[in-house]
């Protein structure tokens, strides 16, 4: 938690009453591999700060097939951003892929916070411009590179993912079949 | 410019001299087919919000090929907004795909707005948070729907758009060859 304190306090100055409330919305948790903490199709009330571990979020087709839409680690923020902020239900399901700690909010007392406390406006602001960068980021990569491409950027950018997550979540991260991503990886130990 | 005004004061509750800081740091400018508005490798000093009129923002990879990451139609805001949050050069091209108007900001003096006038946080917040919403759909629409199925979306997302941009607009923001589009509208077509 002190973490995510020292974090916020490097963008905003936080009074000692905004901090005392950040305490009140939100707990600690150490969570299990594989633990599932937000539902597809359910309502959405739990936002996480990922201070230990990774989590992934992802979809479900009518098919069956699994398509990752996010990986969180350390300092990153992961929910349903799709259900929060439009009020809908879950379309993705939020899922542990190691034992990890994390923050939870009530996501409906974390809104509360901008009217209580203006001063973190500019915190989500430069949260979300960040986070608008990397999407438009990861839109045009997917559009201009290579499955080789994509790969090596996905080692360069989550070096330790690799290790704990199956196969499977990483093609349906990158778009590319299972096969298709074991063909990527032979390409990638011959160089 | 005075939809973008009607627009903001359905958000937040505008003030005379903010409304009064608006005027002084945009203009409506009108623009014609093909003219670029901001080119690749440059810096980044203007954003767009579109009052008629379609632009897209695309980016040439080194092959000479083109990618296409946004349209932007009537009450779109475009830029090249990797380059304006992270202060880079652009990686993106904006240009108008037919004639149209647009009310022109100064990045740098938009982004003082928020300390002159701390109620456009709030408004800030909202466009955000809805464009991240859109650019989730967007990636995970790419991951899990049928090249067909993207060319229907798209149809409905932007009904007046096919017919005023070349094919290869469309394919390279459907992430898909100009044969693969054909293909897809002959299927189309068939229903």
């Amino acid at each position: 938690m002190q973490d995510l304190i020292n974090k916020i306090k490097g963008t905003i100055s936080l009074s000692p009453e905004a901090e005392q409330y950040i305490y009140t919305i939100a707990k600690e948790k150490v969570v299990s591999k594989d633990e599932i903490l937000i539902f597809q199709g359910q309502s959405v009330t739990k936002t996480y700060y990922v201070t230990q571990g990774c989590l992934r979020s992802f979809c479900i087709d009518k098919d069956g097939k699994e398509h990752t839409l996010q990986f969180a680690i350390k300092d990153w923020w992961i929910s349903d951003f799709m259900a929060v902020y439009s009020n809908e239900r879950a379309s993705l399901t939020v899922q542990c892929i190691t034992d990890a700690t994390v923050v939870e909010f009530d996501t409906k007392k974390l809104n509360e916070i901008y009217s209580q406390f203006p001063e973190f406006e500019v915190f989500q602001r430069k949260n979300l411009e960040r986070h608008v960068v990397s999407l438009h980021k990861r839109i045009l990569n997917q559009l201009r590179m290579t499955a080789l491409e994509r790969y090596h950027l996905f080692l360069t950018q989550y070096p330790d993912i690799e290790q704990h997550t199956p196969n499977y979540h990483i093609a349906s991260y990158l778009g590319i079949t299972q096969q298709s991503l074991s063909r990527v990886r032979a390409e990638n130990a011959k160089k």
